[in-house]
């Protein structure tokens, strides 16, 4: 049983009594303690591959803020490393992979990851973080999107302008598809896995989706978020389980995205919340938008921003307070607290519960 | 007298015999003929501020496809560095500032550039072009937008966040609006002196308008290019000058955008054209919107992307042909040629003149 089930019902348009509040990377390099961690653990995988530390970085940002929910501290990349692509990181340039796909031939080679071998790390940290919470706040699981892995595994790590991916995508479809396919297939078993392991929502990071047009959004993107959400475990251990999809940039698609099944979508901060709300009516909660860049200001311009937020969502179920994209690693942990405690302080008086 | 003058009245949105095309950097990287004159001109700054050198590889494109429209070869980043602010190329990396701007002593300092003194190279290389086009086609004068330049006069260079120049924003708007008034005043004055030296179109490149939220679009993007849209000569030498502002992820915003007075909106790859026709109405021309990775491809699935946009934009008046971003550089020229004669034979059948 939950001491604080706001997020959960949040997720699932359910009353609550203030709007629920977290960060996408919550626990991240703006916590000092976290770079603590980290330095320990040696490099940034060490850190995922340990489950003790793992959790230990989940809870730290728990610790200072009073936040509604934890996340898993995990990479989006640990499936296709799972797959045998050799994932590393390069200095200032993020992941790469040492055997990127590039050939009908390596396409062939994929395969769906056993979630309790090769991705046993994962599973295994979400039971320990499950335990550490104590029934405090919802665990949230995650993965990447098949389109947003495809493009690391294509590219070999990150890009700027998506040549290869897409070079693939337009030049041999077929080819695209197979790849995405094996990938929704991947997704489906994570995270079910780490369902079953303990986490009590789950959310897809669709972090690239949003370099498409309509048309191949919905083909090579969205259809396989849909796979999942269809292929994922709704229920567990008599819980409802929130399933919550992100593109980033996918404002101009919400309407095709709440058809997906999903209970929440994720906003960045390119479109206004009572914009989004009426665009895609009941059918679906909001996750966001708060720029995080508005966390390089200060607690008063902060505060102000939360309050704007709030009061565009105004009344009504089925808002979750968050950032738009991830929280920089530069942030001053002490206006995360002003933000944190500005979404409860300003969303009682939109609640009546 | 202009020999070819589709692009000018497409923009317009005056009847056309077929649908004008052009391509953002089509003189660029992707032409052996281009590398080997921005070998022989030293570094890419050189190569700009050399108007033979800038005039024959605005031509180059041209001798090779049936283009409606040259476009001016320089650097979006001209004006700070007119300002003193040193801008350089670290290799791999893009553009840099040697003096960024991030105190309001740096701020005070900044001025409007004399448009035929620092900024001198441009205007020359305008009248260069012009003069070699013969009449040809129309030559197409360009800026970056105040607030894409001032992301990087604060960032001190490309960004991947955007963290310093939002930060000023969040923090300390007036003095970001002091940057973007002297910013609007300069584009003004250096679209004015391009059209005197020969510009027969202008436009504004809002490259980075699209990472701020609607309000901040708003207040610290479209109004600056609502000033310059006011402040720059419509007319000249008895012909109307065309105008078209292009904010990179700016679909959610082309209602506010088709107020501003200008006579054509850029448009990316991420939404349809013919969804963007209906919202816009007849206030404004569009250009765009293949998304540059399909001509990664082959000439058939080129052919098919193109005529699968013309038949959506299908009749009526206020297309111009592009890429929703500029080519890359690892494109194969004869890709491009599909791309070029393909909007020639497809739109025909759509114009009656």
């Amino acid at each position: 049983m939950l001491k604080n089930d706001r997020y959960i019902r949040a997720a699932l348009s359910q009353p609550v009594d203030m709007t629920p509040v977290w960060m996408m990377r919550q626990a991240g390099r703006y916590l000092p303690e976290y770079r603590e961690t980290r330095a320990q653990a040696g490099d940034f995988m060490s850190l995922c591959m340990n489950p003790e530390l793992a959790c230990e970085v989940t809870l730290q940002p728990l610790r200072r803020y009073e936040l509604d929910a934890a996340i898993l501290f995990s990479d989006i990349l640990t499936i296709p490393d799972a797959m045998g692509l050799g994932l590393y990181f390069k200095s200032g340039e993020g992941p790469a992979f040492e055997r990127p796909v590039k050939t009908q031939a390596d396409v062939d080679k994929l395969f769906i990851p056993d979630v309790f071998d090769e991705l046993k790390y994962v599973t295994d940290a979400v039971s320990v973080i499950r335990k550490a919470l104590n029934g405090d706040v919802p665990l949230i699981g995650f993965s990447g999107s098949p389109w947003t892995l495809a493009t690391y595994m294509v590219e070999g790590g990150s890009t700027k302008n998506f040549g290869l991916v897409k070079g693939m995508m337009f030049e041999n479809p077929n080819m695209m598809h197979q790849i995405l396919d094996v990938l929704a297939d991947s997704v489906i078993a994570y995270l079910n896995a780490q369902i079953e392991s303990g986490a009590q929502a789950v959310m897809v990071f669709d972090t690239w989706g949003g370099v498409l047009s309509t048309r191949d959004y919905q083909e090579f993107s969205l259809n396989y978020m849909k796979k999942i959400v269809e292929g994922i475990k709704r229920e567990h251990d008599g819980q409802r389980i929130p399933v919550t999809l992100f593109t980033k940039g996918g404002a101009g698609w919400l309407e095709l995205m709440a058809e997906s099944g999903a209970d929440c979508l994720g906003l960045d901060w390119t479109i206004d919340i009572d914009e989004a709300k009426k665009r895609v009516g009941d059918k679906v909660a909001l996750q966001g938008n708060m720029d995080p860049c508005i966390l390089y200001s200060n607690p008063q311009r902060i505060e102000q921003e939360v309050a704007d937020i709030v009061g565009k969502f105004g009344t009504g179920n089925g808002h979750v307070f968050n950032l738009g994209h991830g929280i920089h690693p530069t942030i001053d942990p002490e206006n995360v607290k002003a933000y944190v405690d500005s979404v409860h302080k300003h969303s009682t008086q939109y609640h009546s519960r």
